[in-house]
């Protein structure tokens, strides 16, 4: 028996999110099929953390244990076969045999994309916010920093909780405009230990808020220091949402 | 009785091309109907050129005549009120009463990408060549300049010509690596004063024989001199194109 380590990029917009539900399509659903059909082994998949419906990876990492004895490279080739097209392999590990997605992953990045040009972009309907009016990034970005550090998140948490504690530290986090070279494009970056439910979509309705003008640069802070929902801004739609990517 | 001018992009992925066909979804016709819906008139619509089934477009011209006396940008936006999301107007402009945006076009300009990375992009699937191994683009550029200048291009026109003439002038081609700053995306750029049927499309199929390894950088100018369709290469799939302007 071995574990493999794997890192996957996926468009979220057909799927019910990442974790498998009976009769619904999911990236780990997807996945396991694909597993199966090369191993002929009853595989299941365990990934860094759920995505939600319509949220993008561009490096989820997942792992898994197998009888199989294929090349990791081999094994990227035949998934990447296998797979649906919006849902691709981008690299196969060999990992120590106690290795665990999510119990070993010490920081994790989410982008968060908006567009906010005064006409709708085509090409990126299911991969941002389409904002309807112009936003103050720097003042975003500013606002944002209150985050950093080690808070008590629970503003920022959807009204289920479902986590025994809702502190968490959050590393970096950036607002910044011409994401891929587009004026238009405000991508937003947090990188932390763990993130409640729905927190980057809240902590991106909140600052856009203070974007738009709504409310002044030190507003976060002060949702933060409320520890209730509703002191916070809407949750962003999901599509606008990515998984960057994992550390270990 | 005025003309007006309008600049539009679209994601051709769900459209059976440009033109009004019945019984298919096409961009004019989404067009004539949401003109019909503001208007209460019949209107025909004239587009710069066709474009295919799957093909895209940055910046397609069209024009229309009407007795509404909408402004302009309340024109703009009834009509990206009711287009679907992967149809944007652009600009609306007052035209001249006799602007015909077929007749009057002096060049267009159509970008062609592709992408050549180790592994499929997922967020591009629909919108570049995913091309099976590594392109030298750099010899594609030098390669292309051979097709700059007035020639009679019948080589790179697929075989059902329906023109009169096969001669056309190429003012500019370009093949760049780094596309949106992605790496592994080529872009093709190529200004013309017209363009024959798959023109585009069967000028990448061609270079890409020469990116690939598989013909020398003066197999191009061979091609154009054989005057058949045969000496070319492969056309390229239709996903990878967009019209990105028309000069008048």
């Amino acid at each position: 028996m071995r574990t493999l380590r794997l890192t996957l990029a996926y468009d979220g917009t057909r799927y019910s999110g990442w974790q498998s539900q009976p009769g619904r399509l999911t990236v780990q659903g997807e996945l396991e099929k694909a597993l199966a059909r090369i191993t002929r082994e009853d595989i299941h998949v365990v990934g860094s953390g759920r995505t939600d419906a319509g949220v993008h990876a561009l490096g989820q990492v997942a792992s898994f244990s197998t009888e199989a004895t294929l090349e990791p490279t081999t094994f990227q080739r035949a998934l990447n076969g296998y797979l649906p097209h919006d849902i691709a392999v981008l690299d196969v590990q060999e990992a120590a045999p106690r290795f665990h997605a999510i119990a070993d992953a010490l920081w994790k990045t989410y982008r968060y994309l908006i567009h906010d040009g005064p006409v709708r972009d085509v090409f990126r309907r299911t991969y941002c916010w389409q904002y309807k009016c112009s936003l103050d990034a720097d003042a975003m970005h500013r606002a944002a920093q209150a985050l950093v550090g080690t808070h008590d998140f629970r503003s920022f948490e959807s009204q289920w909780p479902t986590r025994s504690s809702s502190v968490r530290t959050v590393r970096d986090i950036s607002v910044r405009r011409g994401h891929e070279g587009c004026e238009h494009t405000i991508a937003l970056e947090v990188t932390a230990d763990g993130f409640l439910y729905n927190m980057v979509r809240t902590i991106t309705g909140t600052l856009v808020e203070v974007g738009r003008g709504a409310r002044d640069e030190n507003w976060p802070a002060e949702v933060v220091r409320a520890g209730e929902r509703r002191a916070a801004g809407m949750t962003a739609p999901p599509r606008g949402l990515y998984l960057v990517g994992v550390e270990y």
